[in-house]
């Protein structure tokens, strides 16, 4: 097979609740200090391997849109179309947005706790519309039916809202040949990339997908993979996933 | 008539163009640190204000990007669908663009200079497609049919090919209820201007748009204005207007 088409992902940087451990999923947090410099890091990488895009894809939370500006400054490319949307957003964590390991594991015992952090379709508790994390009260979400907006979302719901974006926007936006970016979170991630490795239910529930190192795939004509691969020293990339594998599933 | 709808435009921060006195146009100048400044200040009186938006447009220069990103960050509002469009670039100033105006006048006479500057209708001298300045060879227009991309611009052929962004993209979403956000150029923005207070040739080619103060249009249901106004004190707003009248018009 011939790679005709080259696409890159990237997982936004550390976030100020990556750091403290706690489950942000629609929860808006901003990039840590780290998370910048991780940023930084992958788009002088980007640049020193003369990629160039577009157009590109991120979600409405302002960690991964933040981590595409910071590429896009590396690449000197604030020119590039930015299409945003929700459907790239992270999982939905439900009740469990703000809280830390040690309180879900007291609130819930650490059975159910680990069902929801492994799982691929066991949805964690769901977030109430009286709660005040509610994500119907987020502005990001005002022009959507409300009855749209996850209260919680397992892995399973969340692959399944995000490939139409993929279907609808992203693939005729490869096909017109349209060097694509898209930067978005460790799950929609894992949505795409279950979709186009073809993988199962158990093996992508398995799989850690390192922040900030961009992941690209070479496609087909067809949009099926040719190869895929991270940029980065092999070093780099072993010692980015196992961090990611020990920091559990809170995201 | 009564306001049915808000509008609130911006022209970037100081340019390190700008800062040189460097006639600028479509070269793609950074903010400058008193730039950067100037749209983070803009963007607290915005917050301060409490204005809120559901979209912006810009140009696809990053002076201009980058104020519109700064005020996203200060207003918490990443999330804003951002359309850019290069109908929004400042005027292009064809073979003047990377002169200052000592070295303009000695290579042109003055008299020239001034009606390049001053006039609505006299464009300045044109980039040749062999210039090393082309702006075809930039990435930002590789899409667009290299016949269209300008050689050069009088105010009156920016006022041309900024209107119809007007009427296709801006308008809609108006009279669709969002609240819009543009940050653009000092000349783009005197074709909305200029369209908006229905001014003659003369009165826009005297108007100068102090950078990076917001300046509001109360629209009635036909997008007529009802008022308009800068934010800040009328002491900022006059001293950033004859700073602008000083500087003569190298933006």
């Amino acid at each position: 097979m011939t790679a005709k088409y080259k696409l890159v992902l990237i997982r936004h940087g550390e976030s100020v609740y990556n750091q403290q451990n706690l489950f942000c999923g629609w929860h808006d947090a901003d990039l840590s200090e780290t998370g910048i410099k991780e940023a930084v890091a992958a788009g002088q990488l980007l640049k020193e391997l003369n990629y160039e895009f577009d157009i590109a894809f991120t979600s409405v939370l302002k960690r991964a849109i933040k981590t595409l500006y910071l590429l896009q400054e590396e690449l000197d490319c604030h020119w590039l179309p930015v299409i945003r949307s929700w459907r790239l957003n992270e999982r939905h964590y439900g009740g469990l947005q703000g809280l830390n390991k040690a309180q879900t594991a007291e609130k819930y015992g650490n059975s159910k706790v680990k069902d929801w952090r492994r799982s691929y379709d066991i949805p964690p508790p769901p977030l109430e519309k009286t709660d005040g994390r509610w994500s119907g009260k987020d502005k990001q979400y005002q022009d959507m039916d409300q009855g749209m907006i996850p209260a919680c979302e397992c892995l399973k719901d969340t692959v399944e809202r995000t490939l139409p974006f993929w279907y609808d926007s992203i693939v005729p936006a490869i096909k017109s040949g349209k060097r694509v970016l898209i930067s978005a979170h460790g799950n929609s991630l894992r949505g795409l990339v279950k979709y186009l490795d073809n993988k199962t239910e158990l093996e992508i529930t398995e799989l850690n997908i390192p922040t900030a190192m961009p992941l690209v795939y070479e496609l087909d004509e067809n949009l099926r993979p040719v190869q895929s691969y991270y940029l980065g020293s092999a070093e780099e990339v072993a010692a980015a996933q196992a961090k990611v594998a020990n920091q559990g599933t809170a995201k």
